[in-house]
Parts: structure tokens; sequence; C-alpha cells
């Protein structure tokens, strides 16, 4: 067989899968599972996370001043074409998506690498499991081509964010009506603590944490080698056991967390799909840190990380407990803002004034917090560009000119002289070295000031939905009087509505504390090390240039 | 007397002076001097030493291949546009002249004052003795509007520069028939000695050296207050007696000597004419920088610095002996090719051969030294501009956005942040630190190592003139049989002719090994001195970035 027709017949076995499973949607028992427990607004809120400006859509509260100033400027504006180019491999920080760090590493840009690999693409592969192949993700598929179009994305995603707020249609109906007025909450076995501390209001901290490991990331294949992802081994540090994923089963955990905390808890969105390069050893490096920076903030979380779904994910047996784990998950009810009925704050309720003021003040800090890590990411990039492109290479530029000189004086004939051009064929290495070190740093200190920011980014970009839902709510239980004056309601309705909006306060307090001790923690530690990085880089240089000096003769 | 018709009484004045100055050349007793002494190829020479590439009018000898290679292209080209702008205060360097150093000092730019300024320029000024206003000067400014040709006014001096290879006209008549041909040379009181040391042919050093120290500029003004002028004071180190003298009387003498000793010896040009900003504390300052590193350079040159007319610039002792001294200076008829003949080389004759190979070397190493020299500047002016411009903004930016982050960390309301937000703030205000150090150091190292290499490119842009007439008179000496043969000139002759060729090329060795020995002196001193300073501030930066993380709490 010659490898043309090699070529020929592989192309047709793959045109053969991709026709079997674009008919799968049609097959009912192939599709049971996921067109009945997917929420439909899962993978449409996931794709556009920083495909638009989360906060542009939150308008329902008016209450800041920075609501009506800013969401039409900079801060609607600025992640605006995010999506739109994220896999464009483009130099731009803010369009390469929150976690595209194109510095740090660029997929091929090539017009052939583009459209070969986009064939390869992660959530293109199907599952493992056939079954579950949802019709959402062949959708998504489908629609990726005209990810360029970011409003209209952002306009879905807008509509699906609202619909909590009015009605929640489909199966699992995390309805604010649900939530707010159901005579009896339900009583799962997963009551979720609040307890009032030092600094308030806080989650209840396992009494062990833990960590999880990712690390060996394999090149995986199947259907007989024409299909190939990479998984990585997750090793719990309290179990030292391991598991095996691949990155499209972080992105089901992604989700199956975001539809059940994400109205309580920011869930940070991973690192973005990339279309390009995902075999590329430096790809799979920042993958893996970044999926790595993603897990050790979840094990970190007091809620998530003790949530049955996280915890199967981390500690399934075999291939079937996944499985039936997988399945179990995707039927869970609690999800959106049902979840509060699982909170119970040890601490009285709190009255209405000040369960807006808290909701406010949140808004005001987040919004502000997500402006100051913008600044700082635009101005990194700025940097990163500069410390990596024309700078090293004016210093490369000072070394040649430098050497140059010196072989011209070399060509002198005066005697004598060779020892100062020798010197300055050194200085001039010297600076080539000194582009290297400068070059080189930005990986060293700026990468992880970045990729702080990046996280934080993502965070903060969760905050719009989290006070749009805590406002709607808000709002809900101000119209309530009049819904008891016209028999829609009872007054013992309206208590019950009070006590759950309290219940969401103390929530929404417990996980900015948490958030804070995060975030104190977090820049405290990456700025010390950002500045002791950076003077250990100039004290080096400074030694280059000592020694340089060195060489040259006393006159 | 109202504002209005004092400035309107004081503007008829300027007009009536102004009138009367333009009658001037129209009478022979007050011009006589300047008429007859001043040679006609002076004014036109100086002017354009920056304004065309010398080189480029260089093309007698064919002897390198870089000469046809490159004449045309970069060499030529890039010098080009510098007398055209060096006037409109531009960024670019080159285009600021050989000495204008736009980042070190940029003058006004508004329209208003440019226009104000023309008036008052140097070379407007006459010459306190009103009678040795000289026709060439007022030419001279006539032809100021059309600096811009640069070309044209290249022309004219490739033409008036090839002159003495032919026929020299006026009475200067520094011909080359004139020093080839004489039957006896002069015999001058000024004798200048060749010896042959260690490295070669070399000038005689006088025993004791001389510095001169410009210091002490002062605004001067005359005619009722209506012109005013900046006088420096300039004192010997082994008198240490002291004169003054104007820039314009700085003009006079680089003249006297290029007219001198332009042949034999590279006379750097002066720091540029400057049209507006005359009296800013900055350009004086500069400009008398520039006017001590010409001076020293004269005071170290051992023919020049022993020569009368700068002995005399020197050591008048009253504006009588200086007057005096001036006129007998601009009717020494020992210039051009007739230094030559008060050389006595204390060796014997080279041949031919030798001579041609001995211009032929210095031809490509002042052209390839040439290249070296202009390729650091074109670096270090981008690096210039880099180091005070975006650099600095760039850590201004990052100061600020720490600074803005510890700012609304001070407002999450969490306790027991105040340690870390302070520390942020002062991280913040470092990097502004750093941004001021940034763009304050270019001034205390690459402002040395540019204002060397702009010496030297004003040095090697003499080299053209210098290797051109050399290489006029060996083709003299080639052509010398025929006309021996033709009886032309006598067997004697050609022996002479050869003698002098001889007495020239020890002229060109003896100056190049004083300027090779120059040359490695002061790269040394000012590659030291930039490797020095830059290794100081590097460790300034990294001492600050310690300190300021010395501030962060440890968690």
């Amino acid at each position: 067989m010659t490898t043309h027709s090699a070529f020929l017949l592989s192309s047709i076995i793959v045109f053969l899968i991709q026709y079997v499973e674009s008919l799968a949607p049609a097959t009912p028992t192939c599709n049971q599972e996921s067109l009945s427990q997917s929420p439909p607004l899962t993978p449409t809120t996931r794709k556009v996370t920083n495909a638009n400006d989360p906060w542009s859509n939150w308008n329902a509260g008016k209450s800041g001043n920075w609501d009506s100033a800013n969401s039409g400027d900079s801060w609607a504006t600025k992640p605006e074409s995010a999506a739109g180019q994220k896999n464009s491999a483009s130099n731009n920080w803010e369009a390469a998506g929150a976690f595209g760090h194109p510095q740090a590493y660029q997929g091929p840009e090539s017009p052939e690498e583009l459209s070969a690999a986009a064939d390869d693409d992660d959530w293109d592969d199907d599952w493992d499991d056939p079954k579950s192949t949802s019709p959402q993700y062949l959708g998504y598929k489908e629609s990726e081509p005209s990810e360029a179009g970011g409003p209209q994305r952002g306009n879905t995603r807008g509509a699906a964010m609202k619909l909590p707020l009015n009605k929640f249609p489909g199966f699992a109906k995390p309805g604010m009506e649900q939530y707010l007025l159901a005579k009896q909450l339900v009583k799962p076995k997963e009551k979720i603590s609040i307890i009032v501390g030092d600094y308030g209001p806080m989650w209840v901290y396992p009494t062990s944490s833990f960590d999880c490991v990712v690390a060996d990331p394999k090149k995986g294949s199947k259907m007989y080698g024409l299909k190939s992802y990479i998984e990585y081994q997750l090793t719990c540090t309290n179990t030292n056991r391991s598991v095996n994923h691949r990155y499209k089963h972080f992105d089901w955990l992604y989700e199956r967390l975001l539809v059940k905390f994400g109205l309580a808890i920011p869930i940070p969105s991973l690192p973005d799909k990339q279309v390009t390069g995902r075999f590329e050893e430096e790809f799979i490096k920042m993958r893996m840190e970044r999926l790595q920076a993603w897990m050790s903030r979840m094990c970190r979380h007091p809620v998530v990380s003790e949530s049955e779904v996280f915890q199967q994910f981390l500690n399934f047996r075999d291939e079937k407990e996944w499985k039936t784990g997988k399945r179990k998950a995707e039927k869970d009810e609690i999800v959106g803002l049902m979840v509060f009925s699982t909170m119970e704050p040890e601490a009285p309720d709190l009255d209405m004034i000040e369960i807006e003021q808290k909701c406010d003040a949140v808004g005001r800090f987040t919004k502000s917090m997500d402006d100051g890590v913008k600044e700082l990411l635009t101005v990194g990039q700025e940097h990163w560009k500069r410390c990596t492109g024309p700078l090293p290479k004016e210093y490369q530029k000072i070394g040649k000119a430098l050497q140059s000189l010196a072989l011209v004086f070399s060509t002198s004939g005066y005697q004598g002289e060779s020892d100062l051009n020798e010197a300055i064929t050194e200085a001039g290495k010297t600076y080539e070295e000194i582009a290297n070190l400068v070059a080189e740093q930005p990986r060293k200190d700026l990468h992880f000031l970045m990729e702080t920011n990046h996280e934080y980014k993502g965070f903060l970009g969760c905050f719009p939905d989290i006070i749009g839902a805590h406002k709607g709510v808000i709002e809900k239980v101000k119209e309530s009087d009049k819904l008891v004056a016209t028999s829609k309601i009872t007054p013992q309705d309206k208590q019950n509505m009070v006590k759950r909006v309290s219940t969401m306060a103390y929530a929404l307090q417990a996980e900015m504390n948490h958030f804070h001790s995060n975030r104190i923690y977090d820049y405290n530690s990456v700025i010390r090390l950002y500045l002791e990085q950076q003077a250990q880089f100039y004290e080096t240089i400074a030694q280059k240039l000592r020694q340089a000096l060195g060489r040259f003769p006393v006159m």
C-alpha cells in the first residue's frame, strides 16, 4: 500500500466516524442522558465566560455609579474581542482570552497548521463513552466558526443568565421562585455550614486540607490511533492515590461546579481551549501548570473541595465508578439558586437594609478590583512585549556594535591595543548575554504576576452573575409586600423569603472572606516573588557588567 | 513713553543698524581685511562639514572595494539630511547634526520662538570690530534659509575641495603644483619635526602639555543691549591666565585651523551652530561642555597646540593684540598642502609603493571605523530614545498599577491587610523611582559614549579630504615620468616630488599614530565609564527592589 492510498484510507475512516457521530443526536438511546441531564445553559455559559464582558450584562441593580458610567466604556469594551481572536495566536494578551499568555506560548501560525489542527480539536474529540456525546457539544462545535461574533454570544449568555431571575426552564429548575417560595426546602445530606468567626461569616474549613498534584502528561490515542489526546495524572496529597484525566474531563468538572455553585462561589474558568499546537511540549507544560493552579485553588475551597462531584472526580477507583459518578453528578438537582438551600448560617437573620448594603459593597469592591487587575494585566502585557521584543534586540545591537568596533580596531596595525580590543569584545558579548537575560526574565517573574492576575480576573468575572442573582432576589423580596397584599403569597411565605435572602447574604460574606484571605496571601506571595526575582535579575546584570569592566586595561 | 512706542523705537534702531551693516561690503575701507585675507573656500567648507557625506565626494582613488560599494548607500545617505534639519529641533540624532544631542537638549519648538531667535543668530551677530565683517559671513547668512538643500552645498564643497588638486585660486594658493614643484620650499620659523619612535613615525610632543578650561559663561551685550551673546572664559593650565571668547571666535579659530592643517590633521568640527534657545541654561551648559572637549583635544595635539594661531587665541593680552594676531593669522600663506613644506621627517624617503599602501591602509581603517562609529551612534540613539521615552513610562505605569491595586485592596473592609497594602504601595513607588532612574541614566553613561563617538565621527569625516589630497599627489607623482619625458619638468623636479610625497606619507603616519593612541585612550576611558555607571545603575535598582521587598509581611 502506498503512502498516498494509506492517507486516503485513513481519511475515509475519519469521515465515517464523524458521520456516525453526527447522526448520534438523532438516536435517543445514545443521547438520553445528555439530553435530559445537561442543563441547557451550561455549554453556552461556559464558552462565553471570556467572550464578553460579564459585567456589561449586569444592569439589574443600577446600584453603583460605576455601572452606568463604565459598562459601555473601557470596562465593557476591553475584553470584547477576546473570544473572537482567542485561537488566532494573536500577540494581544486580551485577545488570547483570560488564560491566553501569548508570549509565553504561541501555537503554530501557518494556515496549513491551523486547518490541520482544527480537525483535532479538544471538544471535537468525543467522550470515551460515546453515549454521553451531548448535542450541546456538537452544537458548540458547529457554532465555532462564528465565534468571532463576541456580542452575539454575549447576548445569548446574557439571556441565559437572566433566566434564573424569572423562571428557570428545564429539568433542574434552580429558579428563584423555587428557592424563595418552596414551602419546605430539601434537606440534603450535603449541608453547608456558615459560622461567624473573627472576620465575620465564614465557611467551615475542613480539619485537614489537601492538594492535588497534576503531573506526568501522557499522550494517549484511540480509534486505532486516529485520535490522540493528552492525559494528566492527578494525585491527591491526602490519599496519595492517582487518577488520570484529560482536559475535557476538567472541562466537565468545571461545568458541573459552575452549574452547582456558580451563583454562590466564583468558579474561575479553566485555561482556554486551544485548537493548534495541542501536542507541543511547551503548550502541554503551560496547560498543566494552569490546570495545576486551577485544581489547587479548587482544593483550597472548603465548599468546592468537599462537594461530592469534586471528590468523585479525584477518588474514583475504576472506569465504572467514574462513569457512575459522572451520571450522578449530571442528575444533581441542587444547582443554581437551590444551592443556598443547603446552607445554614449559625447566626440571626440579617435585615434587608444590611443585606442590600453588603451586596452593594461586594459589587463595588469586585468591580474596582477587576479594574485594578485589568490595569495591571494591560501594563504587564505591554512590559512583557517590550522585555521579550525590542529591548533585548537593542541590547543585542549594542553588543554587536561594540564587537564590530573592536574588530575594526584590531585592523589598525597599531601595537599594544589587543587588551583593549579583547575587553571591548567581551563587553559586547556581555551585552548579548544581557539581551538573553532580559528576554528570559519575564518567564521568571512577570509570568507569575500575570498568571495570578489572570486567575483573579477569572474570579472577578464571576461576580456580576453572583451579585446579579443576589440583587434579583433582593428585588423580589422588596416586592413581596405587594404579593402579600394581593394574597398571591402568605405572610409566612414572605418571612421565609427574608430568611432565605439572609442566608444568601451570609453565604456571600463567607465567600468574600474566603476570597479576601486568599487574595491577601496570593498577592503577597506573587509580588514578593516578583520583587525578589527582579532584584536578582538586576544583580546578575550588574555582576556581569563588573566582570566585563574588570577586563579593561587600566591606563 | 509707552511700551508700544518704546518697542517701535527699538525696532527702528535695529532696522537702521542692519541697514548700515548691509551697506558695509560696499565700503572698501571697512572690508579690506576680510576681502583679501579670508580664503574663499573656508566658510563653505566649514558649513557643510556635517551637511553631506564627506566620503561620497572622494572617488579619486577607487582603491578600496568599499568605496564604490558603499558610497551611494548607507554610508552616503546616512548623514545626508543632517544640515537640512539641524535647526528643526527634530528628535533624530542624525538630523540634529554631528553634535546635535536632541534628547540631551532641545531648543524651543514653537514657531514664535523660532522666528524670534532667528534674528539673534550667532553668525548674524557681527564682529565686535565692525571692520572685519566679512562678505563670506554675510553670504553665509544669506544662504542660511536654503540650508535644507544639503546636496547643493555638498556639491559646492566638493568643488571647493577639489580645487587644491588642480590650481588653487586666490591669494593663499595652497595648491599642489606649488608644493610639489616649487624650486625651493619656504623655510618658515614654524618647523614641524617628524621622528620615528617605537610605533613608527610620530610628531614631536612638547615637553610640557597644557589644557584649557572653558568655564564661566556670561551673557554680554552690545548696541545698547539690542544684541546679546554668551562669552566663555578660557584659562590655560600652564599660564593660569584667562581670555574671553564667544562661540564665533571659536568658529574663527576652527576655520583657521582647517585652512592651515586640514589636509594633514583631522580638525573635528565645533558643536553645531544653534538658532534657537541659545540663551537657555541647558544649551549653554551643553555647548560649553562640547567647546571644552574640542579645546582639550586641540590642546592635546602637538602640532595644533603649538601653532601660532592657536597660541595667539589663548594668550593675547588685550583687545589690540587679539586683533593684530587675528589679522596675521588670516594672512598666513602656509595653508593647505603647503603646510607639508614645514614638515621635516627625520627618516629616509619612502618608496612610492609603500606610500600608496600606507595611504590605502589609512583609508580602509578610517572608513571601517566610521562605519563602526556610526553603527554605535545609531544603536545608542535608539537606546537613548527608549530609555528616556517608553521604558520609564512603562515602569511608571507598573508603579501606578500597583498603587491603584493597593488602594482598591484598602477598601475591602477585611481586617489585617494594611501591612500588605502599604508594602504594595511602596513597591509601586519604587517602580516610579526606577522610572526616574531609567530616564536619568543615559545622561550619566550613554551621553559620554555618544559624545566620544560623535567626536570621532567628526574626526573620521575629515579623512576623505586628507586621503584625497594624498592620493591626488600620489597620482601626480605617478604621472611625473611623462612630464619628464616631455621636458615639462626636470628629473630633479621629479626627485623633489617623490621626496615631498614621502614627507606627506610620514605626516600621515605620524598623525595616525597620534590618532590611534588617543583613540585607544578615549575608548578605553569611555567604555569603562559606561560599564561602571551601568553596573552602579543596576545595583541601585536591585537595592531599591530589595528595600521594597523587605516591607512585605512574611506569611
